[in-house]
């Protein structure tokens, strides 16, 4: 297998290397072809590095596995993108970018601020052609072992409906080499099935998915529809997807609180019930977990970015290191660049 | 307890008088003091009651409990909404809001095309002074036995801030008059809790928000806090409120059938620990049933125009007319227009 090499941008995320440490240590045991330049603050990377089996870090920094990378400052998440990108010189965010920019690494993983991201990524790696912005992308699961790929998921806050349009193509194509679907069903996200319902934009793109007999586009689904596997792709702008993914999150959460609270602690039979019954469920429906899903991948680069849920703890950042993982390995930006140009002209 | 009159668009959601009709009957049972118009096709209509409990339905009819005006025609969902109300002459929707307007109901429940009744109630029933358009607002259930005002529901897809803003002031005077709450919490909905994130109308409504002190403006909350009581009023866009509110139905289902399937059916043991167990949970946290919570109020109209779910069964459209019931008796457009006023001059 080849060499894998990743650029962490170590300092981002609400944790920054108090997690992007140990999951780093654990993908580099997990993974013997993998290589990380860690980008930050060598003090604060050194304190974390610190905690973890001496003998391991030792051997793996001796193998160049593991690169720490000076950087000087932080890219926040209270700073507008505009903002963030005039003042990145230097900041961990745009010197993981920029190694990949150089070929150092063949991917990056930021659970930095998402904006500022997908900027500093277009700036500096670029679009691919015919691609105005980038989106957001994850392979939800759904019902009976189905996945569907869902986009755009922040990026984005606003969107046209020509990038509506673009994000359903790239979806489709991911579709088709990732999950390996022939012919994938492509779905726009809606208030209603109806043709009249929704949005302008939303009408719009639709209209333009039908003309091109390279898509099979399957119309609009509702909110309701989204984990059922009723699509393979479903497209929405960045505002929408944000907010609906987090939605999802935050009542999975509350569902499983919401067992324990059922069953309650009255005795130990109850407790252990409790306790059996939550991973009975976790093991049937833990594929909802946000956690397993964490890594969300801006498509419709040049290159491949990462972006980590900012609140990701090592578990779930070690799932977005494995996204960058799959991403290499699949070539993912040269399949969609390769798709992209005869999936386009059909479509103007 | 005062006579209480509601108009019932009967023919309106995908069921029509197959549904309206059974409700409409548990309900004149249920609660002794109430009068319904059902308006829509007799023939349709008398079908259905043909299939109740005879004696009742006569009782019924000859005191004037039920009384059954012909309509000619239906607003279907896929009609436009500048279409239908062009066309809306003798259709169920349009008589029965005209049955409200005449001071003969109350007000009027419809499982019928959100924007053509959204159109109409404007247009016949007009909004209050300083609202430039009604929305759809819910109670839903959060966490901790509380509760949270949610608007807009879907009644407006695209939203300008000044909307934004007079949807937070309404649901802050629907959380003091009917949740008891002295000052409520405001939200926004956003996709980031820092004050630069989000779209543009967000931004400027928070901003007006903020300088509103008769306003308890506690700024964004991103999808995940949705049900956890963070908040007691959470303002959205009818685009975004509709996906949300439909993506959590959506996984309410999906969750209730992943206990039956983490269960499994290979023993009695395991089929009755799974049904007293869904049982269990669902006493708990059935607070999320949308069949329990069906039925939003069209807020900032001078009646009242309850919206039921589209797909609604009889037990969900019953809750619907009992959000009517609660709407008369609480007498939701007099309390809004009479706190308006001065809420509203704060924010110009």
């Amino acid at each position: 297998m080849d060499n894998l090499t990743i650029a962490l941008d170590a300092m981002s995320g609400d944790f920054g290397p108090r997690i992007v440490v140990p999951a780093a240590i654990q993908a580099l045991s997990r993974y013997p072809n993998l290589s990380f330049f860690l980008v930050g603050d060598p003090t604060e990377i050194g304190f974390f590095l610190s905690k973890e089996n001496n003998q391991l870090v030792t051997q793996y920094q001796n193998n160049d596995r593991l690169i720490i990378i000076e950087s000087t400052s932080i890219i926040t998440n209270d700073m507008k993108p505009a903002y963030a990108i005039r003042h990145s010189q230097g900041s961990s965010m745009k010197m993981a970018l920029e190694l990949v920019k150089d070929n150092k690494a063949q991917a990056c993983v930021s659970a930095g601020n998402t904006g500022a991201l997908m900027g500093l990524s277009k700036l500096l790696l670029q679009s691919l052609t015919g691609i105005d912005r980038p989106a957001l992308v994850a392979t939800l699961p759904a019902l009976n072992n189905q996945n569907t790929v869902v986009l755009d998921l922040g990026a984005n806050a606003e969107c046209d409906s020509d990038m509506l349009v673009q994000f359903a193509i790239m979806g489709g194509i991911l579709a088709k080499s990732v999950l390996q679907i022939a012919h994938p069903r492509i779905a726009l996200l809606n208030i209603g099935e109806e043709d009249v319902k929704g949005l302008d934009k939303i009408r719009e793109a639709a209209s333009i998915l039908k003309s091109n007999d390279q898509i099979n586009f399957i119309g609009y689904l509702e909110g309701n529809e989204l984990l059922t596997g009723k699509t393979d792709v479903l497209v929405c702008d960045g505002f929408v997807g944000n907010v609906t993914l987090k939605t999802v999150e935050g009542l999975i959460k509350i569902f499983m609180s919401s067992i324990k609270l059922s069953l309650g602690k009255n005795s130990l039979f109850m407790k252990l019930l409790s306790k059996w019954l939550q991973r009975k469920i976790a093991k049937n429906f833990g594929y909802l977990d946000p956690g397993r899903y964490n890594g969300a991948c801006l498509l419709g680069l040049r290159s491949i970015v990462i972006k980590s849920h900012g609140s990701a703890n090592q578990k779930s950042f070690f799932a977005a290191i494995e996204q960058a993982i799959l991403a290499i390995q699949m070539n993912i930006p040269e399949k969609i660049a390769s798709s992209l140009s005869s999936a386009l002209s059909k479509s103007e």
